[in-house]
């Protein structure tokens, strides 16, 4: 069996997110058939390096599945990309060795949240729209108090599987630029909503709702009433996962 | 009356170009529809600047008509976006001298047109996409044959309704990243298809298969079937229309 890794890049638009789900279409599923398409209808189990919700865009997806068939990197690339709907892009395969795993053999996960102060019919599903200024400066202060590694169930939705709500915040960092906001946050690993919830928080900081400080309290507070509202999935990028290099 | 300017910009995706046509939705229809509920049903003359085709983009289109409705800008503009689709968007509007025409007005007009070589789930119907290499130094010493004053029969189609077939092509730029080209064109007025016909020769002249300095043959023919295929529409954008500084 050969394990491939395939790196994808998604308008979340028309999908019910990652993971298949019935009754809806989901890119796991879009995925999934495609490659079936090619292993001649040979049932895959196509592993994804973590959800994305309904409506979230990805950069950098990680997938993997095992199969039989024998097919070069640029042929799987090829091939794949000619079966799957325009939504959906193949950047890259990889044949790995078979302990690699899209999910358990993560590193680290990078999200990006682009905010855009001006309407525009190219970006309307692409970031959050958002019409009053920002203080970024107050943003960005405030974002320093979550790096490290921290109980964060302030910022995980009740819906978060997981035991331990501890994560380590490695990055983040706000650029703005005229037009928009992009917050990047890199991770060990990331609970459900959390990405989101982090951005709309540092929102309600930049629009004076929440101060810098209050972030220390919100995380001891272990408390998800304590942080701001869960910003919009349209808005969020998952940008890129981190494997060791061992996989490389 | 008032005389109300609009500058626009839309995705072209979902339309059947700008101009009012029976049985499908264009811009025009859908704009003037929602000028017609603010102005409580009264029907407008909405004239744009020029006709864009099913599928071409605009970041900056202009149009005009006269009501006897009285709002200031800000409030034609708020109550414009409120009520259009998300794929069209007034980005301003401006209260005119009555004698401005969004057409006859017009001094000059400019379009960009992108073509990707990668593939992105964003960008599929937002550029052109070509997967062999571009001579892009060929492409604009064909360009600098096109500058200037000349009879474009070559470059229009068949469809131009235009007795003279005289432009001016005032600029001419060739952009190169690493995943994009983008090609720029100014003219006083560009005939039916000119813009993609212009595109698609300097397409064939950057794979070999037209040499830059046929391009002046080309253009003495006043033969459409010498020069290049048109380009699709999908990777033109209207930028934008000057008029004289009077209107300003």
């Amino acid at each position: 069996m050969t394990n491939v890794k395939l790196t994808l890049a998604y308008d979340g638009t028309p999908f019910h997110g990652w993971q298949i789900q019935a009754n809806v279409v989901t890119v796991q599923e879009i995925l999934k058939k495609a490659i079936e398409t090619i292993t001649n209808g040979r049932k895959v189990n196509l592993i994804g390096a973590g959800r994305t919700d309904s409506g979230v865009h990805a950069l950098g997806q990680v997938a993997n599945f095992k199969t039989e068939k024998l097919l070069n990197e640029k042929r799987w690339k090829d091939a794949l990309n000619a079966v799957l709907p325009n939504e959906v892009v193949v950047i890259n395969v990889e044949l790995v060795p078979s302990k690699f795993h899209a999910r358990y053999s993560a590193k680290k996960k990078s999200y990006v949240y682009r905010i855009g102060f001006k309407r525009s019919p190219f970006l309307f599903n692409k970031e959050w729209k958002i019409s009053y200024p920002l203080n970024v400066a107050a943003m960005k202060r405030a974002l320093a108090f979550l790096i490290g590694k921290h109980d964060f169930s302030s910022f995980a939705s009740s819906l978060s599987e997981s035991e331990s709500k501890i994560c380590q915040l490695l990055k983040g960092e706000i650029i703005k630029d005229k037009e928009s906001i992009v917050i990047r946050l890199t991770a060990d690993r990331f609970l459900t909503h959390m990405a989101r919830a982090i951005v709309g928080t540092l929102v309600e900081v930049g629009s004076g709702k929440i101060k810098p400080k209050e972030l220390k309290e919100i995380l001891l507070s272990k408390n998800r009433s304590k942080a701001g509202k869960t910003a919009p999935p349209h808005g969020l990028y998952l940008e890129g996962v981190t494997y060791p290099t061992t996989f490389l």
